[in-house]
């Protein structure tokens, strides 16, 4: 491996290699700096309120978890078999007692963040089936796959939150879950994702992970260390992995991420308003449920909503009804007061110029909507049946220049520089040189991971590769880096006997 | 040519070849609705203006037209030697009268538009002295390709300016304003673009567009019919075409936009503050000078401001710092009440995934500026020495989609839907058919030009191309397709009698 993460070039200054940028941007804990874009007005956003309470009360939500169903059931709603029709006093109870904010405990603390509206993460494509890179091609998630995108989700600053990049299909079922957490205990620093796949697998992902953060029990209840991704299943359905979820992770203070995935036009309307408000209802029935289990328990509002392709039928993304959608969720949540999460990503078959400008106009529609948390921020292709290596990087340059527009610039005397740039300069002379520059050259500006500014003739002469191709370079390079988070020996012992020991009792299998 | 520039499948609506969508927005005339974002606090953006006027009537502008500058002495301005110092009140006078609302008059009448604070224009990339596609490679801009551009540049609606995408180096300078103007009067209908080389082309220019349009003299003085595209030499300088060119469309009520294009750290100060201060000095000169010629003359305010790399001196796009270029420029602008241009761009030597990462994040930057005019927002390449076919069309898609955002989304009953989709469909039910759905199938959605929701499988049956490649079938369809806007006959003659006798007369040699 000989390649370097930074591109070096001989430049004006002189230097063959010029030293990396002394440049450096928090970007583990980001505020949002984007203002806010309606899609409705606030009385359309209260009619679409109003009518989602309307659903949930006459229409009902169906739902298979019969111990869901007595929750519901105990705090006042109508249960007729699986359906329950829940009021809205019941409702306005759950929104008054879910946390507006929930501060994240991550493996160290200079990771550790706060959801709440304001506050900006990003987290990488999650839960591909398959993984595909320039190198390896495309093929179904491995171990393997798994561990090298969490070190990769790692690297990068700027994916505050692990998430489940690619499923570890060569990992028997039963199993999986201590492959996951394992690799994400291990492996990062990060707040890690557990899946809910039933009680069982949850309550050996909290174990391990109570005792890997040396935490009490009554710690870990009362300290959000790990989060899951609840999907509905819409229209208004919700199955009994994801109650099941919402229960042990409320039980335990351990955060929920609500997120019905509606594609308008199939499994919701076909309207941007008629699509979030079905999506608003199943999150309102799951918000619900877990403050009837444990008040006060976090919890994330969300919507995943693009639309199909009404020729094919086939899921788009980054298009503008999905870029309205999440306008109109962060309407609603700003309306509830709650962080919440919207989603990027793409419908490309591989990392091109579609992929790029897909995934870029989802993130601004979920940017200007005031997002808390971003999924699928980098990474996904073909809807999310695919994560790819080179298109992860390749993203990560456009979030991180967000993260630099989070941090802002300054316009103090020193910035505008009448005194030491603007008077130091004749006409037609230039600013190599002058006492502001000399000051910043080295910290002034955001050093790229990917993109190469290279003339023609010199991009030519170093072999014409694209985007894309340079991007293999870098992933290739931060593997080969063997380096990761600092451990302690006696938990990653104490962690891997937890395995050994509950493989050998035959594991968990998931729920489904 | 047997391609489609519409992907036509397969789909679940059981069509062999689903007709063309029924959706129609207007993208000829469009309102910014993207909430405008500070760079800095008001009081740092007056700071900045009041530095501007500083420098103006301190350090001065060198002018190197004798003409401009008695211009300048004549309106009070000191004058010593080239260099020209600017006092305040000739300034502020010139901002008083300077049109805040500038209506512009195309070929065709719903071709129309006003720039004005709030209005939205795009251009594509302009001047570049390369042109490329994939089926004949990357060499210098002939008049084949100015004229093919120009003909895609008519096709799309979401271009409402002509610009002067590549420069036709075939054609000799001294008759090359005649080819331009001919290609731009006869191929499109849309508001055209003249280079500002000096006077004698001027004046031929604007005589082919007055007879063009069927103008007197006096109604081609009181409309605004064209347009031309000022930039300064930064730090300070105004060179002669230049200065030429802002009398010259100041005296014939013709728009000049101006945009000093200076690179953060070279031409330009190192910083953001800095930079867009020097960039706003600059401007305010050349707008006074045009009110200096003719009160209320139209003029727009601009900017096309980004950074070097600091390794290697190389122009970079799409980076934070031209983002927040942008926007504090945005801030001036509104400062000032002026419609006003920005830029986007690409600093990437191919039609990859850099390209379009960096295209979209400075278009989101000009759209959260609240620029009026948006140039280089598609096609340009290398920083602007190539404009790429492909590139065009795939940039269209992300214009065509923030057009459609421009649009925006209704949430009324209809929409939200209770009686007509949410209430008709079952708990695990689909939306397909309900009476909204029917209603909208065929215009809710917007229908892409390149991009492909196809699943992996079929896609890779198709042949697996990519983004770039399919789009050049687009292009390459809509060249094939031989129709033009309505032309008059008696004055295609006429402009090309014209053409003629100035050619036999010697032509006009570009000034410099």
């Amino acid at each position: 491996m000989t390649v370097d993460t930074k591109p070096r070039r001989r430049g004006r200054r002189g230097a063959t290699a010029a030293p990396p940028s002394a440049r450096d941007t928090n970007y583990r804990q980001l505020k949002n700096p984007f203002p806010a874009m309606k899609a409705f007005s606030d009385d359309e956003i209260a009619n679409m309120h109003e009518t989602a309470f309307r659903m949930l009360e006459e229409l009902g939500m169906k739902v298979l978890l019969p111990e869901a169903r007595e929750y519901f059931a105990k705090g006042g709603a109508k249960v007729d078999g699986e359906m329950v029709y829940i009021g809205r006093d019941m409702i306005e109870a759950a929104l008054a007692s879910a946390p507006k904010s929930i501060d994240c405990v991550a493996g160290a603390r200079h990771r550790d963040f706060t959801l709440e509206l304001g506050s900006l993460t990003f987290q990488p494509g999650a839960g591909a089936p398959h993984a595909t890179d320039l190198v390896r091609g495309r093929r179904p998630g491995t171990a393997t796959d798994y561990r090298e995108m969490t070190r990769l989700t790692q690297h990068f600053d700027v994916f505050q939150m692990i998430s489940p990049l690619t499923e570890p299909q060569d990992v028997a079922t039963h199993e999986r879950h201590y492959f996951t957490t394992e690799a994400q205990l291990t492996l990062t620093d990060k707040f890690p994702f557990l899946f809910s796949r039933g009680t069982p697998q949850v309550m050996d992902c909290f174990e391990m992970l109570r005792d890997f953060r040396g935490a009490s029990d009554e710690q870990f209840l009362n300290t959000t260390y790990c989060y899951t991704i609840i999907n509905t299943n819409s229209p208004r359905t919700l199955d009994v992995p994801m109650a099941q979820g919402l229960i042990d992770f409320a039980k335990f203070g351990q955060v929920s991420i609500v997120t019905p995935f509606t594609l308008m036009g199939a499994m919701a309307p076909i309207t941007v308003a008629g699509a979030i408000t079905l999506s608003h209802a199943e999150c309102l029935a799951a918000i619900t449920l877990t403050q009837l289990v444990n008040p006060g328990a976090p919890v994330c509002y969300g919507t995943f909503t693009s639309n199909v392709d009404m020729k094919s039928g086939a899921p788009a993304f980054g298009t503008p009804t999905h870029f309205q959608a999440s306008l109109a969720a962060g309407q609603l949540a700003r309306h509830l007061g709650l962080p919440w999460r919207s989603a990027a990503g793409s419908a490309s078959n591989l990392n091109d110029v579609q992929a790029a400008n897909e995934n870029q106009m989802g993130l601004w529609g979920c940017l200007m909507a005031g997002a808390t948390v971003i999924i699928h921020s980098a990474g996904w292709l073909e809807g999310g049946l695919t994560v790819s290596y080179e298109k992860l990087i390749t993203d990560v340059e456009v979030l991180n220049m967000i993260a630099e527009l989070c941090a802002g610039a300054k316009a103090g005397t020193d910035e505008i520089g009448f005194a030491n740039a603007l008077s130091e300069v004749d006409p037609s002379g230039h600013f190599f040189a002058t006492s502001q520059t000399m000051e910043r050259y080295n910290t002034e500006f955001y050093e790229p991971v990917v993109h190469d500014y290279a003339n023609f003739g010199t991009w030519t002469e170093r072999g014409a590769k694209d985007a894309t191709t340079r991007a293999t370079d870098v992933w290739q390079t931060i593997l080969a880096d063997g380096t990761g988070p600092q451990l302690d020996d006696a938990r990653v012992g104490a962690l891997n006997d937890f395995i050994e020991k509950r493989k050998a009792e035959g594991g968990a299998p998931p729920e489904s």
